[in-house]
C-alpha cells in the first residue's frame, strides 16, 4: 500500500538510517528524471509521494516553494533538501561517480546541458495537449514538432544510438519522461496523434532502444495510465494512486 | 566606436587568434553575468554586441534561438557556441579553475545553484516595474519584496559578508546585475521606490560591498543610464549605444 501524503498528513516517520529520501509525484516527469538517475546508479533511497493539489503543511519545511522532486540528504548535518531536477541530477552524478552520466569534459557537459534546456520549448508546446487542456492552442502540435526537429537533427549529427553515444547518458534520461508520455496522445487526441515515422525516424528508433533500459523500465508507466491520470487531473481530481494499482 | 550589430550587418571579421568571443547586449542582465565571470577570472575575450530588436541574420549560426549571452570557443574544432548564462558560468569555472567561483563540494555547489534559481521569482516579480511597463501588476513590488526576503534571510543564515563567504563568489555575481538595476526604480517609479533599509539591511550592506568589486566596477552602468535605456526600450527604440557614450 502506497501512501500519497496530503494536507492533513503528518511528517512520515522514517528510520534515521542515512538513506536518501526522495519526495515526488508518480506522474511528474521532473520527478521521474530523479528516479531514473537514482535507479541507473542503483542508489538506495526512500520514496515519499506528495499530493500536489493538497500539499502537506509540513512539506514546506523540506521544499520551501512546495516543489517536487526534492532530495533530502539524511546523512548530512541539518538534513538539507535539494530541489530542481537538473541540479539534483548533477549533484548525484558528482556524489556517486561510479557510473558517470554527464560527460566529464566541461565543453561536452555544457553542450549536453544546453541540449536539455532546448527541450523546454518542446515541453512547453506539447504540455497543453498532453494535459488534455480544452483551450490548447490550435498550432500546439505543429510548434511541438518544430521544436522536436532539433532533437532529430542532433541525433543525426551525433550519429550514435543514444544522445550520450554508444550507451545511455544524461540527455537520454533527462528527456525520456516526455517520450514515455507522447504515446498517450494517441489515446487522448481526437485524431489519434502519433509522431511521424519518417520525420522522427531516428528519435523513434532511439525511443524503442531507451525503453529497454533497466532504470527506464523500473519507472515506466504505460500510455493508458498516463492518459487516465491526465483525464482525472483535468476533472480536478488527480488520481495519483492509479500508478500503484496497476 | 562600438558597433551594435543589427539585421543588415555582416558577420564581424575577427582575428583567428583563439580568443573567446562573447555575444551580448550591454543592458542585458544575463549577459552581464557572463562578463562578470570573464572579468573576475581575467579571461581575454572579444566583445560583439547584438541588436536584439533587429537581430543579424547570421546570428542564428551561432545562437540558434537568437539568445544572448553566447560564448564562442574559437580554439575548438567547429568553433562551438555556448548559451544560457548559468551553463556558461559553470563551464568557465571548470575550464579556467585558477580562481574558483563555485564551491568545489557537490552539496554546497548544488545549494548555491538552487539559491540562484530562487532569484527567478524576484526577477519575474520586479521585471514589469523595472522595464517601465504601464501594465505592471499593482502588487508587483509587494511580490518582489516577498521573494527578496528569502535572500535577506539567507544572508543572515550564512552570517558572512558575501553569499560565498568572506570573498565574492558565484551567487554574488549571478544575482548582482539586478541589484545594479534596482536603484533605477527610484528614477522611474512615481513614488521613487527604494529598498527598505530595515527590511533589507543585510542585502544593502552586501550591495555596497559588491559594488566595490573590480569585475563589478568594470561592467557597471549607473541608475540613470539603466532608467534611460528602459525608457527608450518602452518607446520601441532601445538605445543600446547610450552605454558607450557615457
Amino acid at each position: 500500500m502506497i501512501n500519497i501524503l496530503s494536507k492533513s498528513s503528518t511528517k512520515p516517520q522514517l528510520p534515521e538510517d542515512g538513506v536518501l529520501r526522495v519526495y515526488s509525484m508518480r506522474f511528474c516527469p521532473f520527478s521521474q528524471r530523479v528516479h531514473l538517475i537514482l535507479d541507473a546508479k542503483k542508489i538506495p533511497h526512500h520514496k515519499i509521494y506528495i499530493d500536489l493539489i493538497d500539499k502537506p503543511e509540513w512539506y514546506k519545511d523540506y521544499s520551501p516553494l512546495g516543489k517536487v522532486p526534492a532530495l533530502q540528504l539524511t546523512d548530512v548535518k541539518d538534513q538539507p533538501t535539494l530541489v530542481e531536477s537538473m541540479i539534483i541530477a548533477e549533484f548525484l552524478d558528482e556524489q556517486y561517480p561510479e557510473l558517470r552520466l554527464f560527460p566529464s569534459d566541461p565543453l561536452h557537459k555544457a553542450q549536453d546541458k544546453i541540449l536539455i534546456e532546448r527541450f523546454a520549448p518542446v515541453v512547453n508546446a506539447v504540455y497543453p495537449v498532453l494535459t488534455c487542456n480544452a483551450n490548447a492552442p490550435k498550432d500546439a502540435l505543429t510548434n511541438f514538432e518544430t521544436a522536436l526537429d532539433a532533437f532529430e537533427q542532433e541525433l543525426a549529427k551525433r550519429g550514435t544510438p543514444y544522445f550520450a553515444g554508444q550507451t545511455i547518458g544524461i540527455v537520454d534520461y533527462m528527456i525520456w519522461p516526455w517520450f514515455e508520455r507522447f504515446p498517450s496522445l494517441k489515446l487522448t487526441t481526437e485524431h489519434k496523434y502519433e509522431l511521424d515515422a519518417k520525420r522522427f525516424g531516428l528519435l523513434l528508433k532511439w525511443r524503442d532502444l531507451v525503453a529497454q533500459d533497466e532504470a527506464v523500465r523500473k519507472t515506466a508507466l504505460d500510455a493508458q495510465l498516463h492518459a487516465d491520470f491526465q483525464g482525472s487531473k483535468r476533472l480536478g481530481k488527480p488520481q495519483y494512486d492509479i500508478a500503484f494499482k496497476a
